[in-house]
């Protein structure tokens, strides 16, 4: 019988042109002017799947984007995997600080991918990712080598708050029902360090507008006598951290996880270098929370960062206006048991609280989700890494993700199943940022790993 | 002979018309894109100089934009009136928020003028103003009116700091000897309390840029672990002020003039009303500096604005980035005796030692200019209190204006002589805002009032 590894030998080629194509669709979900496109990108999906075996595949409509389903039954009495995954991506900008066309994919060698990586918007967040378990199947299906039965939900929505998602798994829990959730959004620590995420971060994500005077004004004839609502901003937002930069929102604090000694001496271990860190990112510091280490800053603690700040004359040189308004754009990584809902209302009436005399504000909710921990007892969780075993020859490390995948929690809620987070990208990818790149060999190496997983998942259940 | 009044009962139409014109060209020289617009409305200008009767007009080249200089002198023995004035405007963005295209004026009628405003880009600050003398001037050289010499310098880099204008005036001392310099760019308190500005502020902009990791990165993997350039840049603009509103950059205020009692109790007799001033503004209340009035804090104290801030995702929708970078325009307004590049350098100083580790932080100084006072019991003041006094019935009231005009203090550095500001418009008439306008009856009172001034400075030289 074929191995996964001769299959690949013999359609390497093909599997990277497939995943190109898909990458030059700018499937752009936050942004009006790539409707069409989005929609593209899921009748791609629906055909790629076609092909790989599925015996039934639908696009299946929302009060949003589409969301892409497919299945291959092969025994009722067999287990279940469903795979999950987005066709949607961030939007590219800033446009000039890509090396290459965020939409019009190429191959290049890095230091740390000699064989090369795919640049492009969505190579690794989530079309890279998302495609690997495509090609996984039409191994399986192609070679009969699928050991259980498994079906895809691909959505469009992930980079924008996954809402019809939301809206689409309470409906269709008959159709959804699996044993186990497998999903490639995430990282590992590096190429010959493979690890499988444990825990994600939520996220409530609000947009604040700062009203001051009803038109913009001349700073002279106005300047010092009215409040200028960008100074207000920079100082209302100033005040959201203290000194030790703990976030001041009254009760943010309440429900978070305190990880005890152990486990976070535990974390500890996973090899880290804070050198190449800050070479990596060219800065002379880390900053963030007191009494916390960068990796315990970036996963078991919750965040506040502003993802974008924009009033007044942002034009070529100088002009003396006092502004109007004044917006920004925050986010807040939430940890396990903060609940966002509640965090996103605890933020909108601290902020609405600190706003000075002489301005208005509004806090607008953009989206949000819960954080979520996976047991590593669970046989998902084991069957996964058996497979990396198999694939990287070294067992992987458990790791909790500064990321967050608002949706699993909601999956563990409706479809009361565990999910599993191997990710085949690197940190040092640049998702969300311009040059997103996925390496060949991750994405060969992902295609190679996903049937062992059904393979042992398949083992462990009876 | 004729009077004034008579020629504008003639001709009124034809006066609103030619503006009109002048209007139409989108002259902004903050932005390159209208470099060609720019230098065609310095020919527009040298047109209309020479139709209004001057001898020699010329279009001066300078390292920028050119300097259009025109003369009529009718004997060397006699005064020497030097007229300025610019004929770029402010960028007209935000463009959305105008009510009608800001280079197709139109005229409407508005509740404070009732005889009809010309909405435009320029239409008040100062192409309408500037146009006032153009307009005086042939109603003195058609009719035998001129009284003394005149000489016109009207530039092209007002909005953008007058660089050119510093290394034009230097170079050409002897073509530019006057007794008195005139110039219509303020406002004055209402249509029947007429002032002249005796006080300017002055100016140091600067733009700020401050530099976190090398790129964009997710803030879901990253966030909490490095600074965000957004949320520093917020602190840094934050601690500039105090709890008082006073600046906090070392040595800010050492040089500044403190009014006695008596000079602020003086002031304090301007009619002004915060009720009106909160309601035509839109705002609960006003905001700045302790222990000044709202009359102080925009004219005899120094401030520090943003007038423009930006930095990561500002578009549609979420992204859940943190910015590589972050950056702010900020401008101050000095009073007199404030050094304006002693002023620059503190806050370059400053604020590049507050920079916390982590971040880069890059001050680049845009322009500025010194404050001015003119005394009252100069001839040339005396000489537009007298026009005033004929053409709007009563005397009228020296104010401090919050505005800088920075030319004028290097004027009396290199020309030795008094600038006096004759200024015709509202602070309502929304000059560097949407829908700026000029109203049409304080357009032809500034052409009116203007032979006047020329009468009486000439009378009072003897």
């Amino acid at each position: 019988m074929q191995t996964i590894q001769d299959y690949i030998a013999n359609h390497k080629q093909r599997f990277l042109d497939e995943l190109i194509e898909l990458l030059k669709i700018p499937s752009v979900s936050a942004d009006p002017a790539f409707n069409q496109d989005v929609l593209n990108t899921a009748d791609s999906i629906k055909n790629s799947l076609e092909k790989a075996g599925c015996d039934k595949v639908e696009i299946c409509e929302t009060p949003g984007y589409p969301i892409v389903y497919g299945e291959k039954i092969i025994d009722p009495k067999l287990p279940t995997v469903l795979v999950y995954g987005h066709y949607d991506v961030q939007p590219a900008d800033p446009i000039d600080l890509w090396d290459s066309p965020p939409f019009e994919p190429i191959i290049k060698e890095t230091d740390i991918h000699p064989e090369g990586a795919i640049f492009a918007r969505g190579a690794c967040d989530d079309k890279g990712q998302m495609y690997m378990h495509v090609k996984a199947l039409e191994y399986m299906t192609q070679t009969g080598n699928l050991p259980c039965n498994v079906k895809f939900m691909i959505e469009g929505e992930e980079e924008v708050g996954s809402e019809s998602l939301a809206w689409f798994v309470p409906r269709n829990k008959e159709k959804l029902a699996n044993d186990v959730i497998l999903i490639s959004d995430t990282g590992m620590i590096a190429n010959n360090i493979p690890s499988i995420t444990t825990g994600l971060r939520g996220l409530s994500y609000v947009e604040v507008e700062v009203t001051g005077p009803n038109r913009d004004l001349h700073s002279g004839l106005y300047g010092g006598a009215v409040a200028n609502p960008i100074n207000v901003l920079t100082k209302m937002i100033a005040s959201l951290h203290d000194e030790n930069k703990h976030i001041t929102i009254p009760g943010f604090y309440d429900k978070v996880e305190e990880l005890s000694r152990e486990e976070r001496d535990e974390m500890a271990k996973a090899p880290f270098s804070l050198e190449e860190y800050k070479n990596a990112l060219d800065i002379d510091a880390v900053y963030g929370e007191e009494g916390f280490s960068t990796n315990e800053r970036n996963s078991i603690r919750p965040t506040l960062d502003v993802n974008g700040i924009w009033g007044g004359y942002t034009g070529e040189g100088a002009k003396t206006v006092i502004a109007s308004k004044a917006y920004a754009k925050i986010s807040m990584r939430l940890v396990p048991n903060q609940e966002w809902r509640e965090i996103t209302e605890l933020f909108k009436n601290h902020f609405e609280s600190i706003a000075p005399k002489g301005v208005k504000v509004k806090v607008t909710p953009h989206h949000g989700g819960q954080g979520y921990v996976t047991p590593i007892d669970n046989i998902g969780y084991q069957a996964a890494s058996k497979a990396y075993e198999e694939t990287f020859g070294v067992t992987p490390i458990p790791q909790r993700s500064g990321g967050s995948i608002p949706i699993v929690a909601l999956f563990e809620e409706e479809l009361k199943s565990k999910t599993i987070l191997m990710g085949f990208g690197l940190n040092s990818d640049a998702i969300h940022s311009p040059n997103e790149h996925f390496g060949v060999w991750n994405y060969l190496k992902g295609i190679e790993t996903i049937p062992y997983f059904y393979k042992y998942f398949t083992d462990l259940s009876n």
